[in-house]
């Protein structure tokens, strides 16, 4: 069976980075599927990158999950974190957690402190190149989770807060999970719960920027919306998302680099 | 044989909706090589696609061609089309038929109606992930054609009008296939085309746009022309193509998202 | 074991350029693993391409390593170089060497004059799909070096001038050899080389551009420099780098498409 290795990383398209980081993983595994989940994550938006991959690694195959997105690391170790029948590779600082949920929870975790699967010497400025990528790469090619360095317990790991919903009767506070180059608005929040929240009544939603109130109704794609209209429909992945019609929604409601909106009835 | 899938799609390159596609297929068919074509097709640019798909067809291996530009995902079914040793996979709206042209025509096609092939539940807005590539990827692992659906005759696929040039005595209009990133505007023309047309005296081509007609030289290659200098090519496609030396033809003559121009003499 | 392609040009990722070259090597070698290395070199930028191609190889595996930024391809012939365990595909403009000095030296070359590795007709406007793509794949598949055409003493090969610091007593002159898309500064200089120039006495560095001089610390790691202020690290290849706290020091200084700094204590 050929290895899968996805990889995500906020490294951008106009450098090497990556093609750097695919050719050190080509030396290890050159048998392994490399498949680059997105590489233009905003620059240390762990947020961002931690919501992404954890939407991505719930349609791909079981395999090793390489994901970097690394402001602090002098401060944050490399891990790697068994969930499902993956193994996600990357910083312990909040990156991986989410797609371990997804993936059914974190059952196990390590430090990747052993030096035998790095590069040397390690470059404090490319932890990419020199310790996430090869460690993946090796496991990629069978090494067992627990042979990449000591194990960690899984509550140990850090959570990034602020991730989740807040729920209340007739208002959810949701995060802005990921705004795409079309405009369209991904909120951390799900039909369900609206219902939990009482508001899914079928009326339009209130949503409430910084700046703004505006009622939007609910539809089931983007054929229901006229030419610039804005409407909620629930998105690929189960997430409710605000959009327009041919037009861009978060350039509308100023939503590009907000970080949360509120849903309500009044 | 490892086979080969290509993939051309409008869905850009700063989001994961490639990568996701991507993983999708690897996780059904991870040894097959999938070969990105372009991502950058002007969005729901249909047109633009096609003409795009049917030149990189022509070069690529027989195998799988996955291709989606989706603008009307309600109104046009997803289809297979056999063509040549290959089998082309996308919506039917007219994304698919100059490829399949390309590769000696259609001579069978199926709609994607057999849900055993598409992920589940399938999201209206993202048949890519859902439903063309993970039937792109059971393809490339064998999936025989005629079992991804009803059969379809191939006259009733949907063909973009306008995608050929219209040729008359001394006149030539020709539909603008493309405009590549350097400004070299290319022609759905040939010098057979130039031929039949009886504008192939060696004399300069009067080529007009919306806003004004100039004289083109015929030149070999773009060191026939002076910096700046306007002329005419056969690009590597063996199509004409309005270049400059080392500078933006399109831009020179405003052609960048113009649908067409004249050739003659006068 | 499989065959290991990297991929580096100056086509840029809004064409599909890339992508032809890509399916035409997949139609010749379809188990090669063809990593992208960069194609964002600026365009027709040899000197840049030159010295990210030998920073590249440094780190992938042996194997064929093809790169194609071809100004001059009239003047300039195909060749391939072999240099350690690996070989060099490309024009022979200077692109290549640098790269091979990386690997140990180049040791044979021959011109690309076999047209049987060829796909005809060659395109004189497009020889990345009909000439060097191919080859590389061929090569990839087992094909000799000897076999491509007829040998060329390695002497003859071109080399690009003034790739090279210029070190005297108390000055460096370095040249930019990269900048990145955060405004990472690259020189080609090293640690060494301010040793051999007498300039590593722990004081700050004076750097020189074409317009202001600035005395600049030496640091480990970005988070040794407050927010903004300037420094000089070695990067991850072991090359000075000019670099700013969370900030961008090519701007800052005015760097982006300068070619050189000098380095001294006074």
């Amino acid at each position: 069976m050929t290895p899968v290795i996805t990889f995500l990383s906020d490294f951008g398209l106009t450098d090497s980075y990556v093609g750097i980081c695919r050719a050190v993983i080509a030396g290890i595994a050159p048998a392994a599927t490399v498949v680059d989940l997105v590489h233009t994550i905003p620059a240390l938006d762990v947020r961002r990158g931690a919501t992404t991959l954890a939407d991505c690694v719930s349609v791909a195959p079981a395999g090793i999950h390489l994901a970097v997105i690394d402001p602090d690391a002098d401060a944050r170790p490399g891990v790697a974190i068994r969930a499902g029948g993956s193994v996600l590779v990357g910083p312990d600082n909040g990156l991986l957690l989410p797609a371990a949920d997804t993936l059914g929870g974190a059952t196990a975790a390590c430090r990747l402190s052993d030096p035998r699967w790095h590069r040397t010497p390690v470059s404090p400025v490319f932890r990419a190149r020199d310790v996430f990528g090869p460690v993946a790469a090796h496991l990629a090619k069978g090494l067992d989770l627990t042979t990449v360095g000591t194990a960690l317990p899984v509550d140990a790991l850090y959570r990034l807060p602020g991730l989740d919903a807040h729920i209340r009767p007739r208002r959810i506070a949701a995060p802005i999970r990921n705004v795409d180059c079309y405009g369209n608005v991904q909120l951390t929040a799900t039909q369900a719960d609206l219902r939990r929240a009482g508001l899914d009544s079928g009326r339009p939603v209130r949503v409430g920027t910084a700046t703004e109130t505006v009622e939007l109704p609910r539809v089931a794609s983007f054929s229901d919306l006229a030419s610039g209209e804005l409407g909620i429909v629930e998105d690929s992945f189960g997430w409710l998302a605000i959009v327009a019609g041919g037009a861009d929604a978060a350039a509308r409601l100023d939503l590009r680099s907000a970080e949360a909106v509120s849903l309500g009835d009044d």
